[in-house]
């Protein structure tokens, strides 16, 4: 949790996965997740290891330590958070405005669910805070990206994810990467 | 173009589309450009009449005058655009920051690029600034969605989206809508 140490932990629940349509669009909700700095992921009701290896194999690549999980129940998931005391946050185009909530998120230790088109009504009442990233349909991927961003007020860009075999030397024209040797720098 | 009228001109242009596999990938793409304030999108190289109509078919419901359209080579909108004397904008994990180049692209008429897996050479080149949300892999509705907010300073989350049919009441607890009347508010 090296790139993680000072931020509190935010993890992501990702429900009403669908294995054959949504494949990509969980797969970019994990990659989102970890690059704008949450902790881990949880897919939730349907164990999906081609989505789990995607990200893996991102982490083994470019480094850090996320981690990701699926085929929980996201009942049990959201219960065990709650019982720990710590707080859920569900991303959706109903909620109350982001800028009003952000205050009293900052700091915390969050559980961000995010849906697809379909959520359960329960999912509403088991949130501590129903949040709209806008009162529009657009992705759970855009919500939670810019959930994120906000959260950690663009500091998470420039988090070092360690351990990784590549990095990008930013460019003005194109892709420079670096290869990591390992045990060096 | 009513709720647009106050900003600059953004369209999207989304390269590498690939019908099957993108389907839902770019259809997120174009309901992330509307919702953060883009004119309109273009689905290049590929003509994708579903991604179309679902795209489409939010705006009739949700209002405003976004558009969408898909088949062009992307040279030549390219091309068309930069001759016009506008600013082409490539968002990729390995361009320069986004912090960095922001003040040099706001109030700018710009043509937003986002690419899938694999974007051709030429498009570094070709662009004026090729930007980066972060040096990590993620996803181009991510990209996309923090780029326009940090572009329009969050101010799209509230522009209005006049003549559509439904509007959402936000609330604490799940799903309010108000349906539209036709001729009134």
């Amino acid at each position: 949790m090296s790139e993680a140490r000072d931020r509190p932990e935010v993890v992501v629940l990702r429900i009403g996965h669908r294995p054959f349509r949504d494949k990509r669009v969980t797969t970019h909700v994990g990659l989102t997740a970890r690059a704008f700095g949450a902790s881990g992921i949880v897919i939730a009701d349907f164990k999906d290891k081609a989505v789990e290896r995607s990200i893996e194999k991102i982490v083994r690549v470019w480094g850090g330590d996320f981690w990701v999980r699926s085929g929980d129940s996201w009942r049990e998931v959201v219960e065990e958070w709650k019982k720990r005391g710590k707080t859920v946050v569900h991303l959706t185009m109903y909620g109350k405005s982001l800028q009003g909530a952000l205050s009293e998120l900052r700091g915390k230790d969050l559980m961000v669910v995010v849906g697809s088109e379909k959520v359960p009504r329960e999912v509403y009442e088991v949130a501590d805070f129903n949040v709209a990233i806008g009162n529009q349909p657009h992705s759970e991927v855009a919500a939670l990206a810019v959930f994120l961003d906000r959260l950690f007020e663009g500091k998470e860009l420039h988090m070092e994810f360690k351990g990784g075999k590549m990095r990008v030397i930013p460019s003005e024209r194109g892709k420079r990467v670096e290869k990591i040797r390992i045990g060096g720098a």
